[in-house]
């Protein structure tokens, strides 16, 4: 057996599957090997009372742009970055389609924004803005090319009509892809906005009464539905109340052709974070909105029970200044959108395996192996098996640290968690074979991330 | 104590209460006196062995009005005489708003069909299909005038944006009026029926494959939460599916603001109907589709369990020969509708009392009662009581009748219960103290229907 | 028509159906005659700006009886007394069989109890404690002379095995009789308090943990389910948790012979009651134990929905000194009850009507229609119709009074709603046409009161 | 690096997890190494084209034992070749605590029927018939010792009180066991098979109608809120229907204590195998019984959605004579069992992967990982990873095989899938590195499977 690269060893290893303890042998990038005791290696790292994980996934950001009418702060570099330093080691991001342009075109659009830019690996799922017969052509190829995952919104000024609805999940799915859906009633929720406005209630802690939980159970009941009719593959993004969670729990019973995710920020916060002074409740604009304590409880039962498939950021890292200038006279125009990539996978671990809520190997399934999964990316990447590429993250579960803008790596100039104490963090980030982050330092070149060409979408 | 104009003597008085042995004394077209052994009247109605019920309120008919490029034969003479042979002394009709008129026409032009021509009492339910400022404005004192029900599609080309959904429902109901809704998600819908006719399937077997229950559930559960959210009061019409049941009888658990409605067709025949030549098929083309056998034993649950709260005709008469034209060569474009203001008592008072399944107050409740509740009639109509409209109905519960179109008094040229055998059927009706029909002669006459003034809708 | 010896005139005549103004025309003790401006009449009573009803029905009571170690304190003659001050005209007692003695012994023992002293009418359905041949012979007889009620406990010392309970639901059934069942699962009790005492938590606040809803809960999926194998016929008595509630609306989804019965205390008092010393704490101490807030809440919309039938009072009138002294060292030794009969009508009322929860009619059916159709009195009692018993309470819905000990009329010497104001009370009551109480004052006769002949259970 | 014992090489590896071709490297009874290209190994088992998954784990068998008036045919040697030939490397079977006898009695008695004999490895999980103070002080210590596995009846002589389960929930749960109970309510049981003898129903045909669906939902949902109220490790064994798995699938959306086993017969066969001559009917006396069509559906949509944890045999291989002989009279007499343990594997994979309802990897959790952390086996046993033991079945996925009693190697004599044809079949079974069957050939050596020490168990 030839030399290899980098052996990781005395580790705990960490799957979705379970854990044990192994050595790993790694060559030209990929994990070649685990046994016990390995020792012919050019590198060795010492991974002695450490877990390791296979890297963070987070396929749902925004990197570098124009959304809400303002415009994301991270661009490829600097957003991948801050990804590695809170052990993510891919990244799927949702570019827009623009106005009067293809699909292709914006995805040719993003490869050059991340090509010689990006750390990490990264691939893209289109958000379809327009529905026209294009589109429709277009997609089958896109998908044969490595790019199974679409995303439309039912809400916002591009909301998709219940028609296209049917007809994207119906085309997506029976290529092989997979369409995110961003599940709001977006109509009713204009009509709760003008009326609060129109009695004068223009102040932050009106924004979660504007979008309730009813309108986003609404939202994905008519997706699961329109999923059930024509068989389509539907992963329900950032779900946020219990309600959904009912709604979907339902659907899955009967098929499995519904998946869920949900965000850190649903998990630790609860609405009473909108019961501040604009400067405070602006961080936490996010869609839908951050909900009840018993939505949180619900969402921990929902990860605990299965019902809830993976987390992901949503990181979305508006200037603090357009926050709070936009929603000065109206809580409605506040860019909706918060930063996360970076403290996703410290928020999960501490509020999750070391509060005891669920088992380390769930807690690599939620943030690496289902995005993988759901992606198409796995098993090439989130796990630790023998021919995946070497996407692992070091994980010291002891390690106490404090979270704050200047602690973390993105450009975002404001976090929603300043000041919150978590346990656990991940101590070195390795892509491919290479270290990209270690005890604090940042050794990631620029542009090492690849655009990974992902495979059709498998239910499981 | 006056003497009475008319006494019905020795008859088992049923309300949606319960049952008694009492003469029931009539003057001035009100029941005046209930008492034991009434004698002083003009003229006196035995009604030995038969039962004296208040006659049947029919809240959603569609009389002498041009729907789906097709045009329903019943005149307000002869679609009343049709209904007050069938034990019905009550219609509400739901007209629909035309292009660029407002809603307050719609009701003028009903005044003027209906007026003169009627034999039983009336008012309307206008159908909104526009969605302007005068609109909302005409509302609220239309509702003050004695119109408090409405109704909104979320079918077919008028079908209604969710934020005039919402609206909607937050205006009739902020002033005293209910909306009722037709539920189905007829986008998708379009999408299905496009997908089975470019695939060559025009018969009408696939009709109900083009609208299935999903999507009825879709569409009630978005009414349901959107009532919810503005604490609307909301009329499913037309229910038809379990999956729809489900989602009223959980709305239903945390608020009474959701009412249903199901019609005989869905109890007592089932989509085998869809699997027989054009001929037969197209008599049973209805939406909501008639559905499979399963759903038929939910509805009967539901009415004995009290989740549905009303049966009524969707009385539409529809020429046979158009349903069979238009129907040859594309299911799809087959009139919606068919007759039954004259059957639906029969029917449900057969197949729910005789054969045991409700009571004989629950069926007086799910045709009477309950809809003059709804429509804001009662308690001047829809029961036996001291000062209600002496509407009443006498009914043989052991008479044995074979419905027919030749039988029956609608001038439509089809039944979809052609040789059905019922058990019990009305012997007299009564309208004001009038007698328009006993034991199979018509004695109504010309015009003696008035528009009756409704109150507000007050939940139960 | 021959002359009325009372007429109540001027009031609103309110049903479980509906209300309307008519006056009120008795003789030999029968309602026999409802009309507008009756007149000839040997007693009037005016109930201008007053709501005329049926009485109150209390089927759920516990005279004069030995139970857990202590001895209730009403006899027959001022329990009922204090019934017919709470507007109540009929009582059903649970007289509980004695060890070695048959089913028809304690209805012959009773009888000698309530006899003479009564001054409302009443029956018994008595609680069965032995499961022998003779008990199963003794009850299709006891059904035919008039008692279709019967009362199984799954909780206490003479808990009903499940074979029993089954078989008993199959006897009692097939007769045309009911069964009323206490669910808690008591020997899942038992494992609670013992484990509780034995870590010396023995103050009062531990009680509710020692019969948690989940035990309720159990009990009550139980009985439904051995109830829908045979068929039965079910009243679940004093339901207090949402979980039972979701439990018994999914059972009656699916067949009407699941009843829900209950209780005041359920209805405005919460948990935080247990949380004091043990001279108040006592005072609460029943089975099942007084809930969450939310199961509150869940009762309330239980009984909104229609998910609940009837409101009893569970009068059970212990002795304070026993409660506290049994209690001293052990909260499980406290005797279960309280009493109730005279503050269910107004409590219902103020909370329910004139909070705007409840319409006055489903006030007139949870406290006198609903229990009188259980019971097997309606439609003799329960209701105002002609024929029906003269039973009516006249009811001031504006009346404001404080509750207290003293202003009620039980031997009881303590009231768990000491100082609770509520508005509308009863001003008459009158049982067979005779004023038992009027204005405060009581002119109840001794002995009034007469045993009922019950009819069979007809399901609704 | 060492040399290897075994290579595995060229096969696709399919973990719980996963799947990746790999080869495997063995030494000593373990993998220690899995790489791409291993060479060095004194012995080569060449999987091209074949699965490589970890053995088959079967906790639910009855070997040589007494029961139910008879006698399992299978002794530890046949009844652990047959299940070797079956793809299985691991059996824990359930010995039944004897009257007067301790908890240890039977696993000492168990542990010399097993020694010397079993080909694989085993242990046991005592089903607990007694529930007396030395019971509950024996199994802390058994936890410790390595048996956290008990099983309880529901049902039969045996059949456990309500403060006996919630204690023995509580008891083992709170040690680190967990509890398996057979949940179906026994005394309703009796009560219907006593009626439905009396009536001279006799034939198997009623035989399911003695135990209705619902006495199993019963006696689940009692089981299931029992382990709510002590926070319980309960494993509710061999589930059968649609009921049952709705309630666990509620329990488990609160809480992830309740683990949900069913077994093969159950997926593909249905309740109108009663519906024959006793000769045919017998072979599928089972408890709880074989239910309807719909049941069936609703536990593949369990297995697919996960609200169902794994599959078990129930191997309990009465002899045929037995079950005829005793059934002559009276179907409540026939001994309920039936063989199952080598046909498991092929049964599953053949109507679960090959039919397309569940992927390689879901049924590698359902049929050995699953159950190894259920059992407290994992990682040891239950996946392929370094470090685990080298309990190994390489598949064919494309072998066809008829099934029977011939062709399989149970002393039983019949199988209730006699000529059932399945796709897929196991080729190897190895354990501990050391091959037991391979094509059609046992190379068992009598008493090379050991007693396995497990671990307490963790909720997963």
């Amino acid at each position: 057996m030839a030399k290899f690269e980098t052996i990781i060893k005395n580790g705990k290893i960490v799957t979705a599957d379970g854990g044990f303890f192994a050595d790993v042998g790694i060559r030209e990038g990929k994990i070649v090997c685990l046994a016990k005791r390995l020792e012919d290696g050019e590198k060795i790292i010492d991974a002695s009372g450490k877990l390791v994980m296979p890297g963070g996934i987070d396929i749902h950001t925004h990197l570098d742009t124009p959304l809400n009418g303002s415009y994301t702060l991270d661009d490829w570099y600097q957003g991948t970055v801050s990804a590695a330093c809170g052990g993510v080691t891919c990244v799927v991001d949702y570019p827009k389609q623009e106005a009067d342009h293809s699909v292709r075109d914006i995805i040719e659009k993003w490869k050059e924004k991340a090509g010689g830019k990006a750390v990490v690996d990264y691939s893209f799922s289109p958000v379809i803005t327009q529905y026209n017969d294009e589109v429709y052509r277009e997609i089958p190829e896109l998908i044969k090319e490595g790019f199974p995952g679409y995303k439309v919104f039912m809400a916002y000024w591009h909301r998709i009509p219940d028609h296209e609805l049917v007809k994207m999940l119906d085309v997506v799915s029976s290529c092989g892809g997979i369409l995110g859906v961003h599940c709001e009633n977006d109509w009713a929720a204009d009509y709760m906005i003008q009326k609060l406005l129109a009695e004068g209630k223009t102040e932050p802690k009106y924004f979660p009464m504007s979008r309730p939980a009813l309108l986003e159970e609404d939202a994905t009941s008519r997706a699961v539905k329109l999923a059930q009719m024509v068989d389509g593959n539907l992963l329900i993004v950032h779900m946020s109340c219990r309600g959904a969670i009912e709604i979907a729990r339902e659907a899955r019973a009967k098929k499995n052709n519904v998946y869920v995710e949900t965000c850190p920020h649903f998990l630790v916060l609860d609405d009473s974070v909108y019961d501040q002074p604009l400067e405070e409740a602006a961080k936490y604009v996010v869609t839908p909105p951050i909900r009840k304590k018993e939505d949180q409880d619900a969402l921990w039962k929902g990860l605990i029970s299965g019902d809830i498939d993976l987390i992901s950021s949503d990181h979305c890292a508006f200037p603090y200044d357009d926050k709070i200038r936009m929603g000065r006279e109206n809580f409605s125009t506040i860019p909706h959108g918060a930063p996360g990539v970076e403290s996703r996978i410290p928020i999960v671990f501490s509020e999750g395996v070391n509060k005891g809520r669920i088992t380390e190997s769930r807690f690599v399934e939620l943030v690496s192996t289902n995005p993988a999964r759901i992606a198409g990316l796995f098993p090439q990447k989130g796990t630790i098996a023998v021919g995946s590429d070497a996407d692992i993250m070091i994980y010291d579960p002891e390690l106490e640290v404090t979270l704050s803008k200047d602690q973390m790596h993105s450009n975002c100039d404001f976090t929603g968690y300043e000041g919150m104490k978590v346990k656990g963090y991940p101590v070195l980030t390795m892509s491919r074979g290479t270290v990209l982050y270690e005890n604090g330092k940042v050794l990631a070149e620029r542009g090492h991330g690849k655009l990974v060409k992902r495979s059709t979408f498998q239910r499981f």
